[in-house]
Protein backbone atom coordinates (compact mmCIF):
# COMPACT_ATOMS: atom_id res chain seq x y z
CA UNK A 1 0.00 0.00 0.00
CA UNK A 2 0.93 3.72 -0.14
CA UNK A 3 2.17 5.27 2.29
CA UNK A 4 -1.59 7.51 2.15
CA UNK A 5 -3.47 3.79 2.36
CA UNK A 6 -1.03 3.64 5.18
CA UNK A 7 -2.40 6.81 7.19
CA UNK A 8 -5.95 5.54 6.39
CA UNK A 9 -5.62 1.91 8.07
CA UNK A 10 -4.07 3.21 10.72
CA UNK A 11 -5.47 6.35 11.65
CA UNK A 12 -2.15 7.80 12.00
CA UNK A 13 -1.80 11.03 9.33
CA UNK A 14 0.98 11.22 6.93
CA UNK A 15 3.07 13.81 8.73
CA UNK A 16 2.73 11.27 11.69
CA UNK A 17 4.20 8.51 9.40
CA UNK A 18 7.30 10.60 8.03
CA UNK A 19 8.11 11.44 11.61
CA UNK A 20 8.21 7.63 12.61
CA UNK A 21 10.23 7.05 9.55
CA UNK A 22 12.73 10.16 10.36
CA UNK A 23 13.03 8.83 13.84
CA UNK A 24 14.20 5.30 12.41
CA UNK A 25 10.96 3.74 14.21
CA UNK A 26 9.28 2.61 11.21
CA UNK A 27 11.30 0.77 8.62
CA UNK A 28 11.25 2.46 4.80
CA UNK A 29 8.82 1.40 2.42
CA UNK A 30 9.88 -0.74 -0.57
CA UNK A 31 11.35 1.72 -3.16
CA UNK A 32 8.88 2.31 -6.32
CA UNK A 33 10.34 5.75 -7.92
CA UNK A 34 12.75 8.14 -6.54
CA UNK A 35 8.79 9.75 -4.78
CA UNK A 36 6.80 6.35 -3.94
CA UNK A 37 7.42 3.63 -1.88
CA UNK A 38 5.20 0.68 -0.93
CA UNK A 39 4.27 -0.46 2.81
CA UNK A 40 3.63 -4.07 3.88
CA UNK A 41 1.06 -5.28 6.35
CA UNK A 42 3.96 -5.63 8.53
CA UNK A 43 4.49 -1.68 8.19
CA UNK A 44 0.62 -1.32 9.54
CA UNK A 45 1.08 -3.49 12.39
CA UNK A 46 4.41 -1.51 13.33
CA UNK A 47 2.81 1.88 13.13
CA UNK A 48 -0.27 0.69 15.19
CA UNK A 49 2.15 -0.51 17.65
CA UNK A 50 3.97 2.46 17.86
CA UNK A 51 0.78 4.42 18.38
CA UNK A 52 -0.30 2.32 20.93
CA UNK A 53 3.30 2.67 22.95
CA UNK A 54 3.27 6.52 21.94
CA UNK A 55 -0.14 7.97 22.49
CA UNK A 56 -1.98 4.22 24.75
CA UNK A 57 1.00 4.08 26.96
CA UNK A 58 2.47 7.58 26.92
CA UNK A 59 5.61 6.26 26.14
CA UNK A 60 8.35 8.42 24.90
CA UNK A 61 9.99 8.13 21.31
CA UNK A 62 13.40 7.52 23.15
CA UNK A 63 11.45 4.45 24.97
CA UNK A 64 9.55 3.33 21.84
CA UNK A 65 13.20 3.32 20.16
CA UNK A 66 14.11 0.89 22.64
CA UNK A 67 10.94 -1.57 22.31
CA UNK A 68 11.51 -1.14 18.32
CA UNK A 69 15.39 -1.99 18.46
CA UNK A 70 14.49 -4.90 20.51
CA UNK A 71 11.76 -6.39 18.40
CA UNK A 72 14.47 -6.09 15.39
CA UNK A 73 16.79 -8.33 17.43
CA UNK A 74 14.80 -10.34 20.13
CA UNK A 75 16.29 -11.88 22.93
CA UNK A 76 15.97 -15.78 23.06
CA UNK A 77 14.43 -16.79 26.38
CA UNK A 78 11.24 -15.17 27.86
CA UNK A 79 13.07 -14.34 31.12
CA UNK A 80 15.68 -11.93 29.15
CA UNK A 81 13.00 -10.72 27.25
CA UNK A 82 11.36 -9.47 30.13
CA UNK A 83 14.53 -7.66 31.19
CA UNK A 84 14.46 -6.02 27.87
CA UNK A 85 10.90 -5.12 27.87
CA UNK A 86 11.48 -3.64 31.12
CA UNK A 87 14.15 -1.78 30.19
CA UNK A 88 12.08 -0.32 27.33
CA UNK A 89 9.08 0.45 29.50
CA UNK A 90 9.02 4.37 30.74
CA UNK A 91 10.51 4.62 34.60
CA UNK A 92 9.80 6.81 36.48
CA UNK A 93 12.44 7.89 38.63
CA UNK A 94 15.09 5.31 37.34
CA UNK A 95 17.98 7.44 38.79
CA UNK A 96 16.48 6.88 42.26
CA UNK A 97 18.68 4.71 44.35
CA UNK A 98 17.56 1.45 45.49
CA UNK A 99 16.58 1.77 49.45
CA UNK A 100 17.81 -0.42 51.35
CA UNK A 101 14.02 -1.31 52.76
CA UNK A 102 13.18 -2.32 49.10
CA UNK A 103 16.42 -4.44 48.67
CA UNK A 104 15.35 -6.11 52.59
CA UNK A 105 11.30 -6.45 50.76
CA UNK A 106 12.27 -8.41 48.06
CA UNK A 107 14.82 -10.34 49.56
CA UNK A 108 12.12 -11.21 52.14
CA UNK A 109 9.65 -12.10 49.57
CA UNK A 110 11.89 -14.73 48.15
CA UNK A 111 11.80 -12.81 44.73
CA UNK A 112 14.73 -13.60 42.18
CA UNK A 113 15.19 -10.01 40.41
CA UNK A 114 18.42 -8.35 38.58
CA UNK A 115 19.65 -5.73 40.82
CA UNK A 116 19.93 -3.56 38.48
CA UNK A 117 15.98 -4.12 37.53
CA UNK A 118 14.70 -0.45 36.80
CA UNK A 119 11.61 -1.37 38.87
CA UNK A 120 13.69 -2.03 42.21
CA UNK A 121 14.30 1.93 41.97
CA UNK A 122 10.91 3.29 40.64
CA UNK A 123 9.77 1.12 43.87
CA UNK A 124 11.74 3.13 46.41
CA UNK A 125 11.65 6.40 44.85
CA UNK A 126 7.26 5.69 45.10
CA UNK A 127 7.40 4.20 48.48
CA UNK A 128 9.23 7.57 50.07
CA UNK A 129 6.99 9.93 47.93
CA UNK A 130 4.05 8.28 49.14
CA UNK A 131 5.40 8.39 52.81
CA UNK A 132 6.36 11.85 52.42
CA UNK A 133 2.99 12.88 51.72
CA UNK A 134 2.09 10.99 55.01
CA UNK A 135 0.95 8.00 53.25
CA UNK A 136 2.39 5.87 56.34
CA UNK A 137 3.59 2.08 54.09
CA UNK A 138 4.53 -0.19 56.63
CA UNK A 139 6.01 -3.71 55.04
CA UNK A 140 2.91 -5.33 56.23
CA UNK A 141 0.85 -3.14 54.00
CA UNK A 142 3.77 -4.09 51.18
CA UNK A 143 3.93 -7.37 51.44
CA UNK A 144 0.30 -7.43 51.11
CA UNK A 145 0.73 -5.56 47.60
CA UNK A 146 3.12 -7.62 46.48
CA UNK A 147 0.99 -10.85 46.69
CA UNK A 148 -1.33 -9.24 45.34
CA UNK A 149 1.10 -8.30 42.63
CA UNK A 150 2.28 -11.98 42.13
CA UNK A 151 -1.44 -13.40 41.18
CA UNK A 152 -1.51 -10.45 38.35
CA UNK A 153 1.59 -11.19 36.73
CA UNK A 154 0.86 -15.13 37.34
CA UNK A 155 -1.96 -13.44 34.62
CA UNK A 156 0.70 -11.31 32.89
CA UNK A 157 3.18 -14.20 32.32
CA UNK A 158 0.69 -16.78 30.76
CA UNK A 159 -0.36 -14.19 28.53
CA UNK A 160 3.15 -14.29 26.84
CA UNK A 161 3.14 -16.05 23.78
CA UNK A 162 5.97 -18.80 23.85
CA UNK A 163 7.94 -19.36 20.65
CA UNK A 164 7.68 -15.85 18.78
CA UNK A 165 10.04 -13.84 20.57
CA UNK A 166 9.08 -10.90 18.52
CA UNK A 167 5.37 -11.52 19.19
CA UNK A 168 6.49 -12.15 23.20
CA UNK A 169 7.97 -9.01 23.49
CA UNK A 170 5.42 -6.81 21.80
CA UNK A 171 2.95 -8.58 24.41
CA UNK A 172 5.58 -7.77 27.59
CA UNK A 173 5.60 -4.18 26.43
CA UNK A 174 2.11 -3.16 25.56
CA UNK A 175 0.53 -5.58 27.66
CA UNK A 176 2.92 -4.49 30.55
CA UNK A 177 2.20 -0.62 29.83
CA UNK A 178 -1.59 -0.68 28.90
CA UNK A 179 -2.86 -3.06 31.30
CA UNK A 180 -1.71 -0.46 34.13
CA UNK A 181 -4.77 1.36 33.57
CA UNK A 182 -6.85 -1.77 33.57
CA UNK A 183 -5.42 -2.57 36.97
CA UNK A 184 -5.85 1.35 38.49
CA UNK A 185 -9.43 0.86 37.33
CA UNK A 186 -10.20 -2.18 38.92
CA UNK A 187 -8.47 -1.53 42.07
CA UNK A 188 -10.51 1.91 42.37
CA UNK A 189 -14.02 -0.17 41.66
CA UNK A 190 -12.59 -2.94 44.21
CA UNK A 191 -11.73 -0.32 46.98
CA UNK A 192 -15.61 0.91 46.47
CA UNK A 193 -16.74 -2.91 46.79
CA UNK A 194 -14.97 -3.44 49.98
CA UNK A 195 -15.40 -0.27 51.00
CA UNK A 196 -18.90 -1.16 51.26
CA UNK A 197 -18.93 -4.98 51.89
CA UNK A 198 -16.84 -3.69 55.21
CA UNK A 199 -18.57 -0.91 56.55
CA UNK A 200 -21.88 -1.51 55.30
CA UNK A 201 -22.77 1.58 54.71
CA UNK B 1 5.13 31.71 60.27
CA UNK B 2 5.40 34.06 57.53
CA UNK B 3 5.40 32.97 53.59
CA UNK B 4 8.52 32.95 53.53
CA UNK B 5 9.27 30.16 56.37
CA UNK B 6 6.12 28.70 54.62
CA UNK B 7 7.65 27.92 51.78
CA UNK B 8 11.38 27.11 53.65
CA UNK B 9 9.43 24.21 55.39
CA UNK B 10 7.55 23.02 52.71
CA UNK B 11 10.31 23.15 49.82
CA UNK B 12 7.79 25.16 47.74
CA UNK B 13 8.54 28.73 46.02
CA UNK B 14 7.11 32.02 47.09
CA UNK B 15 5.43 32.22 43.88
CA UNK B 16 3.90 29.14 43.83
CA UNK B 17 2.46 29.76 47.15
CA UNK B 18 1.11 32.94 45.66
CA UNK B 19 -0.33 30.92 42.97
CA UNK B 20 -1.62 28.04 45.43
CA UNK B 21 -3.48 30.87 47.59
CA UNK B 22 -4.80 32.78 44.22
CA UNK B 23 -6.41 29.25 42.64
CA UNK B 24 -8.15 28.86 46.45
CA UNK B 25 -6.33 25.78 47.04
CA UNK B 26 -4.40 27.45 50.11
CA UNK B 27 -6.84 29.49 52.87
CA UNK B 28 -5.55 32.99 52.97
CA UNK B 29 -3.12 33.23 56.48
CA UNK B 30 -3.95 35.46 59.38
CA UNK B 31 -3.69 39.02 58.30
CA UNK B 32 -0.93 40.79 60.23
CA UNK B 33 -1.07 44.14 58.26
CA UNK B 34 -1.66 45.33 54.95
CA UNK B 35 1.29 43.46 53.34
CA UNK B 36 2.00 40.12 55.94
CA UNK B 37 -0.04 37.59 56.81
CA UNK B 38 0.98 34.33 59.16
CA UNK B 39 0.68 30.79 58.37
CA UNK B 40 -0.15 27.87 60.74
CA UNK B 41 1.13 24.05 60.77
CA UNK B 42 -1.97 23.64 59.33
CA UNK B 43 -1.19 25.76 56.22
CA UNK B 44 2.06 23.56 56.31
CA UNK B 45 0.11 20.49 56.23
CA UNK B 46 -1.92 21.67 53.34
CA UNK B 47 0.73 22.84 51.50
CA UNK B 48 2.33 19.40 51.57
CA UNK B 49 -0.64 17.67 50.56
CA UNK B 50 -0.78 20.08 46.98
CA UNK B 51 2.03 19.83 46.40
CA UNK B 52 1.89 15.65 46.90
CA UNK B 53 -1.11 15.59 45.05
CA UNK B 54 -0.06 18.17 42.13
CA UNK B 55 4.06 16.85 42.08
CA UNK B 56 3.87 13.37 43.69
CA UNK B 57 0.84 12.23 41.79
CA UNK B 58 0.52 14.46 38.54
CA UNK B 59 -3.36 16.10 39.54
CA UNK B 60 -4.52 18.64 37.71
CA UNK B 61 -5.22 21.89 39.70
CA UNK B 62 -8.97 21.32 38.88
CA UNK B 63 -8.88 18.10 40.60
CA UNK B 64 -6.75 19.33 43.62
CA UNK B 65 -9.63 22.10 44.21
CA UNK B 66 -12.09 19.09 44.36
CA UNK B 67 -9.93 17.19 46.91
CA UNK B 68 -9.74 20.26 48.67
CA UNK B 69 -13.36 21.36 49.01
CA UNK B 70 -14.01 18.19 49.71
CA UNK B 71 -11.40 18.32 52.79
CA UNK B 72 -13.29 21.50 53.44
CA UNK B 73 -16.53 19.76 53.86
CA UNK B 74 -16.04 16.17 54.51
CA UNK B 75 -18.56 13.47 54.31
CA UNK B 76 -19.48 11.15 56.84
CA UNK B 77 -19.15 7.51 55.90
CA UNK B 78 -16.15 5.93 54.68
CA UNK B 79 -18.31 4.59 51.32
CA UNK B 80 -19.31 8.45 50.62
CA UNK B 81 -16.11 9.64 51.12
CA UNK B 82 -14.40 7.26 48.92
CA UNK B 83 -17.22 8.49 45.90
CA UNK B 84 -15.65 12.13 46.58
CA UNK B 85 -12.16 10.94 46.33
CA UNK B 86 -12.89 8.86 43.55
CA UNK B 87 -14.17 11.67 41.55
CA UNK B 88 -11.81 13.84 42.70
CA UNK B 89 -9.19 11.56 40.94
CA UNK B 90 -7.45 12.30 38.10
CA UNK B 91 -9.95 9.59 35.86
CA UNK B 92 -8.66 8.91 32.61
CA UNK B 93 -11.04 8.76 29.84
CA UNK B 94 -14.20 10.20 32.15
CA UNK B 95 -16.30 10.31 29.19
CA UNK B 96 -15.91 7.03 27.85
CA UNK B 97 -19.06 4.99 27.84
CA UNK B 98 -19.06 1.75 30.06
CA UNK B 99 -19.21 -0.88 28.10
CA UNK B 100 -21.66 -3.81 28.60
CA UNK B 101 -18.83 -5.89 28.61
CA UNK B 102 -17.88 -3.98 31.83
CA UNK B 103 -20.86 -3.88 33.38
CA UNK B 104 -21.15 -7.71 32.63
CA UNK B 105 -17.97 -8.21 34.56
CA UNK B 106 -18.68 -6.49 37.41
CA UNK B 107 -21.95 -8.11 38.15
CA UNK B 108 -20.16 -11.56 37.88
CA UNK B 109 -17.43 -10.54 40.35
CA UNK B 110 -20.60 -9.53 42.72
CA UNK B 111 -18.76 -6.01 42.73
CA UNK B 112 -21.29 -3.58 44.19
CA UNK B 113 -20.19 -0.48 42.80
CA UNK B 114 -22.03 2.75 42.18
CA UNK B 115 -22.90 3.20 38.06
CA UNK B 116 -21.73 6.29 38.30
CA UNK B 117 -18.43 5.60 39.60
CA UNK B 118 -15.49 7.05 36.83
CA UNK B 119 -13.60 3.89 37.13
CA UNK B 120 -16.34 1.83 35.18
CA UNK B 121 -15.64 4.36 32.33
CA UNK B 122 -11.93 4.24 32.19
CA UNK B 123 -11.78 0.88 32.85
CA UNK B 124 -14.37 0.52 29.71
CA UNK B 125 -11.91 2.70 27.84
CA UNK B 126 -8.63 1.12 29.28
CA UNK B 127 -9.56 -2.47 28.03
CA UNK B 128 -10.50 -0.79 24.74
CA UNK B 129 -7.12 0.14 24.47
CA UNK B 130 -5.36 -2.63 25.19
CA UNK B 131 -7.13 -4.92 22.92
CA UNK B 132 -7.01 -2.21 19.77
CA UNK B 133 -3.00 -2.58 20.31
CA UNK B 134 -3.01 -6.42 20.06
CA UNK B 135 -3.28 -7.47 24.44
CA UNK B 136 -5.89 -9.84 24.52
CA UNK B 137 -7.89 -9.30 27.86
CA UNK B 138 -10.10 -12.18 28.18
CA UNK B 139 -13.09 -12.60 30.79
CA UNK B 140 -10.24 -15.09 32.15
CA UNK B 141 -7.60 -12.60 32.38
CA UNK B 142 -9.82 -9.73 33.76
CA UNK B 143 -11.59 -11.91 36.49
CA UNK B 144 -7.59 -12.68 37.44
CA UNK B 145 -6.64 -9.34 37.98
CA UNK B 146 -10.06 -7.99 39.47
CA UNK B 147 -9.06 -10.74 42.26
CA UNK B 148 -6.04 -9.63 42.66
CA UNK B 149 -7.20 -6.28 42.74
CA UNK B 150 -9.73 -7.55 45.66
CA UNK B 151 -6.46 -8.15 47.71
CA UNK B 152 -4.65 -4.72 47.33
CA UNK B 153 -7.89 -2.78 48.24
CA UNK B 154 -8.38 -4.85 51.21
CA UNK B 155 -5.45 -3.65 52.29
CA UNK B 156 -5.57 0.32 50.74
CA UNK B 157 -9.09 0.53 52.74
CA UNK B 158 -7.44 -1.28 56.27
CA UNK B 159 -5.22 1.52 55.94
CA UNK B 160 -7.64 4.36 56.13
CA UNK B 161 -8.15 6.30 59.47
CA UNK B 162 -11.69 5.70 61.15
CA UNK B 163 -13.21 8.91 62.83
CA UNK B 164 -11.32 11.93 61.44
CA UNK B 165 -12.94 11.82 58.02
CA UNK B 166 -10.55 14.67 56.77
CA UNK B 167 -7.61 12.45 57.31
CA UNK B 168 -9.53 9.95 55.45
CA UNK B 169 -10.20 11.67 52.61
CA UNK B 170 -6.20 12.70 52.25
CA UNK B 171 -5.89 9.24 52.79
CA UNK B 172 -7.78 7.89 50.17
CA UNK B 173 -6.81 9.82 47.43
CA UNK B 174 -3.01 10.23 48.12
CA UNK B 175 -2.66 6.90 49.01
CA UNK B 176 -5.02 5.58 46.12
CA UNK B 177 -2.75 7.79 43.51
CA UNK B 178 0.86 7.32 44.78
CA UNK B 179 0.79 4.35 45.99
CA UNK B 180 -0.49 3.44 42.10
CA UNK B 181 3.81 3.91 40.89
CA UNK B 182 4.42 1.29 44.10
CA UNK B 183 1.98 -1.13 42.45
CA UNK B 184 3.03 -0.93 38.85
CA UNK B 185 6.85 -1.52 39.91
CA UNK B 186 5.62 -4.49 42.62
CA UNK B 187 3.89 -5.70 39.23
CA UNK B 188 7.10 -5.66 37.07
CA UNK B 189 9.41 -7.27 40.32
CA UNK B 190 6.56 -9.82 40.52
CA UNK B 191 6.45 -10.64 36.77
CA UNK B 192 10.28 -10.69 36.54
CA UNK B 193 10.13 -13.04 39.39
CA UNK B 194 7.26 -15.28 38.02
CA UNK B 195 9.18 -15.72 34.51
CA UNK B 196 12.30 -16.94 36.37
CA UNK B 197 10.38 -19.11 38.67
CA UNK B 198 8.12 -20.61 35.63
CA UNK B 199 10.71 -21.01 32.88
CA UNK B 200 13.88 -21.43 35.35
CA UNK B 201 15.94 -19.20 32.77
Amino acid sequence: MRMAELAQCSGVSVATLKYYLREGLLPAGQAQSATRAAYSEEHLARVRLIRAMVEGAGMSIAGVRRVVSALDNPPSSRHELLGVAHHALPSPNADHPVSAEVSELVAALGWQVSPGAPALRSLSAAVETARSAGVPLGTESLVGYARASERIATVDVAGVPLGDASAALTRVVVGTVLVDPVLAALRRLAQEHTSSAHTGR
